[in-house]
């Protein structure tokens, strides 16, 4: 999604935030947040429905908080450090969550390897970003 | 909405939190929403737009952090307690800057004193959530 | 949710659409939304989940539709009748399929017999506000 | 936003729709989403922020309607054709409106224009869907 980016390089004023960090990490919410939300529907999908319960839960909740931390990064995040923080280590926590949960699931499930392929490098963005602000 | 707690009480299974905290936490959370919303809108219609620009920046994200933590907290928060934690924890801190923020225009703008009443609640809520989960 | 009526008493201009009935379509819209993702929870956590997948998969597009329903309306809605119509036409399309499928399930679980209702309740307050639209 | 089309290929069972126009309008779902979601930031923090109240509003409502429509068609779609429909002509109508607006003012602020593309190709993208579905 280069358009992330771009709306970072014309927005009206200084961000306060690394840019590129924050581009980053908007792609991999919005990237991790699609894929949480099919991996859940996929493993509704599966034969063995009833031991994916906990996946298809930590998917969705995933889903959900990665969703909305891309929204809240892609407004004017200098504003309030301590919200920012607040919801960056929410998803880092729930990417870690969801992450484990897929991991467990990887070598039967395709939807689930590359679910938590999605969730760590989300984990991981939410970290560098949380690093930088310091 | 008593559809909250009728649909704990409906639950098949045992949900491992207080569940009369855990109704009022998601109402709150779903009435903050809706109150930040709609406040963040009223602001844009008023005259002196230009002076609530924090205060419409900061509804918007508190209303999409309650309601991401009003659905995370509607499935079963029982199975991961550091996630439930770590939501909790940025509503809290999302509803106290809103409140904040909303109360300094509270004399003005009666949209303002209604939202920032409905954050404190939030902010409340989500304490006494986080609290009794030791 | 007695904020809904009074934020929008507290608007600040003519909202250009009967406020007793939009008031009654938020606040029907954020209580299917709760109901739909609580449901969709339930029968998760229910022995015969197989059978439940549809009713899952229907209830979390319900959630989604009926969340973002209630935010829009939660707006100036007065602005663009069009988007107004098409958010309601496709709330009321949810709510229609959300509430046939669990209407199924309603003898043998509490939580869809519910949720049931808060679909049909919804439906009918987006045919209301659609009506009063003209 | 490759996982999109490999969480498709993942998928256990037959999707029921063009694969390849389903993996294109969900990445421009969440691409248009983000693009709104940063363009009323930008608006918001623009000295001419008055004159971009319509704007703002329009850029939310398609930030929320695409969001939502990006997660329903990561679901099962074939399920329900009359709620994809719905769906995607809700969100076919916010693209419109929101390219329209911000085109206005593309010439003024880069962030309107990026924004505006991206609502033409979310509209395009979600006309190209239905008109697949028959």
């Amino acid at each position: 999604m280069a358009t992330t980016q771009q709306m970072l390089d014309a927005y009206p004023g200084d961000l306060g935030i690394d840019q590129t960090l924050l581009a980053a990490c908007i792609d991999a919410c919005l990237d991790c947040a699609q894929a949480c939300t099919a991996c859940a529907d996929a493993c509704l999908s599966e034969e063995m429905v009833d031991q994916l319960r906990s996946c298809i839960r930590t998917d969705l909740d995933c889903a959900d908080i990665c969703a909305v931390t891309g929204r809240v990064l892609s407004r004017h995040t200098g504003y309030d450090a301590n919200l920012t923080r607040a919801v960056l280590e929410a998803c880092r926590t729930a990417c870690r969550s969801c992450g484990d949960e897929c991991a467990q699931h990887a070598e039967m499930h395709d939807h689930c390897r590359i679910c938590a392929d999605a969730c760590r490098a989300c984990e991981q963005a939410c970290a560098d970003l949380l690093t930088s602000l310091g």
